[in-house]
């Protein structure tokens, strides 16, 4: 195939791959029932563990995240379950459509898209149903750039209600705050593609004490997503199924570079970045969907289309004259908002790029700040 | 990472990588939901069909070649389905766990390891039964190296009795003929790992008319892998979840080096591969698990393990000395065999430097012929 030209890719995932992870899977392939592939993915799961700040179980699937979140769904619970299921845009909607495809009872809870899950309506719903089993939460939802408010989500379904939580955080794992042990969150899936800085195709999923009682009597169909069986198999370095190799070479240098870098300071960049954006944003006089600072995502930032500029106008026009790439909106947003991908590899200049191509190009398709 | 060495890897999946699919897979990160990528899954999806010599739809999934299988039950069946499931060896008792997880009443079929399944059974079981529903089949059996008989089977299956047939041909497919439409099978499911030679990570499916039918009354649950999620997505170019890109960048190229090679080539190379091995196998005095021919496999030989010898020193001295990875063997057949893997990237000498090296370490392991 024709070599592509590298471009200032700036969709939430997948992120650009530095050079040595590139150059980390172009290792040949192994036996992946033989002793380097044991070494491998055990070093690997430890490192994961750290990035997730947990002592629980930790898998690796070869699936991308949404895999992980069916993972975390179909070993918790069985047909006819009540589960509340938050939403506040495509992703936490995704995971509503999950459960029900396996015959949960969802109680869907919707909030506005551009804001947060309200911790006190969890509350309110909890108290009034105690028949709840699990309460299926988005971490950080992509499609508008908010960040929910886990922690206080966390202290109210195990600390006050001792519910099972089940946590999307495929674009906020290792770029945003998650300490899964002391928020005791029971299942938390990401994928390769966000934080990870590798290519799409490996998820992992973080897997609690209670997460493994709860599977026991969990009745939903699982084979290829059945974590006992990847359990098992990584007692003896392997997994179930043959592992995406490739990805996981890239897996063990990307993991080297995040705890080299020392994940306060991936947290501390991430949060610079986010901000950078924000403010950059505010300064070409474009409007964010997310304007409340509690909230914003420090991964995406959503910003509205103005008012008589032709969204596809814009991106086209960034990508072939500025080989810049953004992101459209997602479900009822999509032509209203258009998404800056800041996660995983990027620094500041990657942003800079982006609003000096912006202050070009937003006069140019009708922009008049 | 430190670099590994590349070894003569004679496991039957995942094959050594040609450098210049290695090449394309370094390619950088695109927006899966851009022209880029709507171009690459389009081409290779077209090109796909022609390997599996089908005009059925065609569909790629990032999982393993379990995945694609599940997605072949699930897309089909509805829990307490009677279907027939024959199997000799070890992923042929896979398919059968696989659709009893999801609720299958599964007529399960046993044949002797390292045999054929017998066409005439099958036939007999169709019609004590009238309301089996599918028959699920495995083509190429990696555990013990045989070729099942599928052309006589699909004729019954399909020709005699009109039911479902549901192939697993994750070890054959693109290195022995499976004439998808000539045979008319409704799903066949193959991975990335085999006859592609590229990493594992992606699967891909093929989808007859009539299986789209049996899928609008399907009531096994789906979401990750439901194909009709796949097949809409697939009509704007795009997969409903962030796909495998440096794989499907590595597909790409595969394709185009299968096609150039033209495939009846590339079956000519498998069957001469085939025989070069049997035959190597049976001049060093060793016995085949499966001594006719008419069944034995192009793509995995397993060979007996000598009385006195002890498999895992055999293995352990070809690669730590001879730089050969051979795979032992797998369920009830785990320490009787050992494996030799050719298909996908191989030629004449990758064998030849396995019989060297098998004549060099077995009378170091107690092989007295």
């Amino acid at each position: 195939m024709k070599r592509m030209t590298p471009q200032n890719l700036r969709t939430p995932g997948p992120t650009p791959i530095p050079d040595d992870i590139v150059e980390a899977m172009t290792n040949p392939m192994i036996n992946h029932r033989g002793p380097e592939f044991a070494a491998l993915i055990k070093k690997s799961t430890e490192q994961l563990k750290q990035v997730f700040m947990t002592k629980n179980d930790l898998l690796i699937l070869t699936a991308s995240g949404t895999g992980a979140l069916e993972a975390s769904i179909v070993n918790t619970l069985s047909p006819g379950d009540r589960v509340i299921a938050a939403t506040a845009g495509a992703f936490g909607d995704r995971f509503v459509d999950m459960a029900e495809a396996y015959g949960a009872d969802v109680k869907r809870m919707d909030f506005e898209w551009g804001g947060p899950i309200d911790p006190e309506a969890i509350r309110k719903a909890l108290h009034d149903e105690p028949n709840i089993k699990a309460v299926l939460v988005t971490h950080n939802e992509t499609s508008t750039g908010v960040t929910h408010p886990v922690e206080e989500i966390a202290k109210i379904v195990k600390g006050e209600f001792d519910k099972l939580l089940l946590i999307d955080a495929v674009s906020s794992l290792g770029c945003i705050p998650l300490p899964v042990d002391a928020w005791d969150c029971d299942m938390v899936g990401t994928a390769s593609q966000k934080g990870f800085m590798i290519p799409p195709g490996l998820s992992f999923i973080s897997v609690s004490e209670r997460a493994w009682e709860a599977q026991q009597t969990a009745k939903m169909p699982r084979f290829y997503f059945d974590l006992t069986l990847a359990k098992r198999s990584l007692e003896g370095g392997q997994t179930p199924f043959t592992p995406n190799l490739s990805a996981m070479y890239g897996l063990s240098r990307a993991l080297d570079l995040l705890l080299e870098e020392g994940m306060e300071n991936v947290f501390g960049r991430h949060a610079t970045i986010g901000q950078l954006t924000r403010d950059g944003v505010r300064e070409l006089g474009l409007k964010l969907l997310v304007e409340d600072e509690a909230y914003a995502s420090d991964t995406v930032t959503a910003i509205k289309v103005p008012e008589g500029v032709d969204q596809k106008a814009l991106m086209g026009k960034m990508r072939t004259e500025h080989n810049v790439v953004l992101a459209g909106g997602q479900g009822k947003l999509t032509a209203d908002i258009f998404r800056i991908g800041h996660l995983g590899s990027v620094d500041k200049s990657d942003i800079t790029e982006v609003m000096d191509a912006l202050r070009v190009v937003l006069p140019e398709v009708g922009f008049d700040p």
